[in-house]
């Protein structure tokens, strides 16, 4: 089949940060935002001038690297109009959307630039530049909606060769709904919202709801191993993907969607997490499921973190099986109310003194309604029947657990916001204020202490580089066994030179605590280069040799997105 | 920590056949048996004189092949106790329970068997003894309870070097209990009945309940993928292992118990299903769960296969969540209603009677009771309120799909039963009648056609050979997008000469129809060497590349179970 649209078509983001040219966070019409923002970094946004937006022409591009005639080989496969090698296409193809390239970025550090980027309209185009790839000893990264954030898709700055970016983003399409099966057959470049609305338009949904579902694909989640907001219901992309098939330099890995893989070792399991090194993935076949015909989001409070951890944990051991739970911690909570818009309708203000009220009350009961309470998020789906008597027994195990029933209101507030959250970097970057986020899957019997160790060594790392810092945390993707646990923090840098250096000393703090307490290296973020330090700790010595093996015997000329996962 | 027992107290099968010296399969108390067997394949039991059970002295038992100076070597790791090599022992270990071992070992064909069986007691013994292999070019099997229906303990007859047969059945202890996360770590050796036995101690249960239960271990299911008849509530091993130890030859892997695997391609899904080509599994961290207040196994009856894959299908879709769901068709229903004893009291009559009652009234309906009716059994567990609604709901979807509730009677008699099936084999080898099973995972929208196309390439493959066979079927297993089928046949073999050539016969007919189809070569029973010539097919030719570069890459000296998945 044809791809649906030309390179040209294909969404992308602004060159120097997240998604579209024309949205930004805004925090005036936040009136909590900005004395959080002042009492915890120091950042006073009332006395900040607006900030200017970078200018690509003031920062010089270097030539491309890609040979004439390799480039004509290339285009003989994918036409001239499927090749771009103009500069704002080799920036935005030349970083991810991590902190440390959105600094980079923004800096105009062109050091090293992919040096083309293609846009395959078929698998068989996918072979064919792959071919190339291998005979020519060219490199090749694959980009799916650019929003990784551990750096996977970053040219190593030192790469010699020619680099050439594969964009996947024109091809686009479901495929095929094999209905009573529920199954889906994906093209892997469709970005979360076209997957969405193709899947919608036949009443089906996959369910999956990453923060960046607005600007990553199919095939990037496969390759990075993602988890979806909804994963409790849902699952992870490790239970959605059911079977692939990728382009790899001796020919198509096909995995089945059949279930009870049981033929040996797992090939479907190789490829997921592979970010590129072992070929590009084409299609997906996924799980897909009916529209929920009742869907909530109802909000809970609880006193601490302690209780709400209780609270979290009974529910997982519940006969209640919610689409997500999500529990934030006391500066998360805060951080949250910070984000609330001045309400300006009459609706709204009555809305803002019962909360007053309420919090007025839970004070007078002993809360601090500052620094400690939680809020909660868990969603309900199914028949009206099921989501009344989840809800009623949720209420009930949340009030055991010393919490209180805020109801669906804040719940559909959380809901319509929840992909804004990326702009939130970038406008902080406008301020020489960095912000970003790590999180790591653990056991639900070592949550309570991975939550006070990472604190602690986030503020010993900040108080050792003499600066002030904030942290917040929530709880969320519940599992038999545990959970994730997703930590922000934000500070603000000293000088440009110095920038990255503080940046890693906060990151691997708290990534250093994810290891050394055995939790993971990283829960849906993958591996890229960003972690990349810590994963020979993670796997163990005999694990890491294995996957090395791997890369070695599948890409022995390393030309597959080189040094990502594991060194060398 | 030291090992319980001594190699002398680790069960083991008769070295003929399945399971204890004095169980067997006995007909004459299921009056429906004999006829069934007469119709079906012409075996006639009631003229058949009683069988002679084989004699392990009627056949010459070559010398073993180990040197005694790597005989001394082992013995330094493990003592004297723990290694054996007397006869009795080197023919149970060299033999799993496939149709072809039962055939061969009971006819003496003792050509190729494993020259000594080492036992050792912890991790260090292992990781020794490995060394050993390695360092002497010696060939090891790792060997669990020796159920094994693939051919995966079995030495290739070709191999010249020593071959020792580990069997971890001294590593038989829950180690450790993590009773917030639900985690379990385990010994690898631990049969089946003795982990639930240290399991229920403490109020937990791994829910894992293949056939082969009370003669297999927990890492003999991790490395075979084996799934549990309990695994719509429990998960397959896949689900059930979250993390695991394995001795590879250059060190220790382990892969930790913790949720949302992100770092990279996925170690712990190439050590599972790996069937001892990469190294020996000594520790499994499994999910438990404690045990369910209610459990309950109901029976239904559906008129026909088509009305019964409805059945499945609209309860796979609602909003109940069954511990398990089973249907078999209509002849092994007929199967399953020969072998109900012959009831001895008041009760047991009064039953017969009611049921005699119930099939004349279903017949008066238009159903055929004896072809094409179809029985179901669904257990529920959880709280009662859980049980009861979710029986009522079942209930509601049978019906609407023309089916009937028998209730609570028969399904007890299901569950009391379900581990003596493997008993059948042997009876029927002392008839020269083979009887074996194959099954397979396939999506629902393909479940009808596997079934028709299985039954029509059986029925041709016992008609080209020109004698009669009997097949039947269960679907069970359910997942969002799909079902295990499994297929038990039966037909008597001409003559010793030529039994294996008949059993192939009809068994590759079986196995070419799943992969012609697309659906899974095994879906339960491991690869081994009997499931490898479907391999390349199943996996494709670049995905079984990638497996055999795997074994390459971690086992270059082919001491690992060589051969064992996919050849070379």
């Amino acid at each position: 089949m044809s791809a649906s649209v030309d390179a040209g078509d294909v969404k992308r983001h602004k060159w120097w940060g997240w998604g579209l040219d024309d949205v930004a966070f805004n925090w005036r019409n936040k009136p909590g935002f900005a004395p959080l923002a002042d009492e915890k970094i120091g950042l006073d946004l009332r006395t900040m001038p607006d900030p200017v937006e970078p200018d690509l022409a003031d920062f010089p591009v270097p030539a491309t690297r890609l040979d004439p005639a390799h480039r004509a080989a290339i285009v003989h496969v994918v036409g001239e109009a499927n090749l771009r090698d103009d500069d704002e296409y080799r920036v935005v193809h030349s970083f991810g959307r991590s902190l440390p390239d959105l600094f980079r970025v923004r800096h105009g550090d062109f050091t090293r630039l992919v040096d083309a980027i293609v846009y395959p309209g078929d698998e068989d185009e996918v072979a064919a530049v792959l071919r190339l790839v291998i005979e020519h000893d060219l490199v090749l990264i694959p980009y799916g909606g650019g929003s990784c954030i551990s750096g996977s898709l970053t040219p190593d700055i030192s790469e010699q060769r020619p680099i050439l970016s594969m964009n996947l983003g024109r091809m686009d399409r479901v495929l095929e709904i094999d209905d009573t099966s529920g199954l889906a057959r994906v093209q892997a470049g469709v970005y979360g919202p076209d997957l969405e609305e193709q899947l919608n338009a036949e009443g089906w949904t996959m369910g999956h709801f990453p923060d960046s579902f607005t600007y990553s694909t199919v095939g990037g989640w496969a390759a990075t191993r993602s988890s979806g907001m909804q994963s409790d219901k849902y699952g992870d992309i490790e239970q959605i993907v059911r079977g692939l098939r990728m382009v790899h330099p001796d020919g198509v890995v096909r995995t089945k969607a059949i279930p009870g893989r049981d033929a040996g070792p797992s090939v479907h399991e190789m490829v997921l997490g592979s970010e590129g090194r072992l070929g590009i993935i084409t299609e997906c076949t996924v799980q897909v499921h009916r529209i929920a015909p009742v869907r909530q989001v109802i909000a809970y409070m609880y006193p601490d973190w302690e209780h709400g951890i209780r609270g979290m944990h009974a529910i997982s051991r519940s006969e209640v099986k919610p689409t997500f739970t999500r529990l934030s911690d006391g500066p998360e909570t805060r951080f949250s109310l910070a984000l609330v818009k001045e309400p300006s309708s009459t609706k709204g203000k009555v809305a803002a003194k019962v909360q007053d009220g309420l919090f007025a009350y839970l004070r007078s009961k002993g809360w601090d309604t500052t620094e400690e309470m939680c809020i909660s998020y868990v969603c309900f789906e199914g028949s009206k029947e099921r989501v009344e008597r989840e809800k009623a027994i949720v209420k009930k195990i949340v009030s055991r657990n010393g919490g209180i029933t805020l109801g669906a209101g804040p719940g559909a507030v959380y809901d319509q916001k929840k992909f804004d959250t990326p702009y939130l970097r970038d406008f902080l970057l406008n301020y020489q204020v960095f912000g970003d986020v790590c999180e790591t899957g653990a056991s639900w019997s070592t949550l309570n202490e991975v939550h006070s160790k990472v604190y602690d060594a986030y503020y010993r790392s900040r108080k050792e580089a003499g600066g002030p810092g904030f942290m917040f945390c929530h709880m969320s993707h519940s599992y038999h066994g545990g959970a994730c646990l997703y930590f922000t923090f934000a500070f603000p840098y000293t000088s440009d030179e110095t920038a990255l250096e503080e940046y890693y000393g906060a990151k691997n703090a708290v990534q250093q605590t994810f290891v050394d307490i055995g939790s993971g290296v990283s829960h849906h973020h993958g591996v890229g280069v960003e972690h990349r330090p810590w994963m020979e700790q993670d796997l163990g010595e005999t694990g890491a040799r294995m996957i090395r093996g791997l890369f070695a015997d599948n890409d022995p000329g390393r030309n597959l997105n080189p040094g990502k996962v594991l060194e060398p």
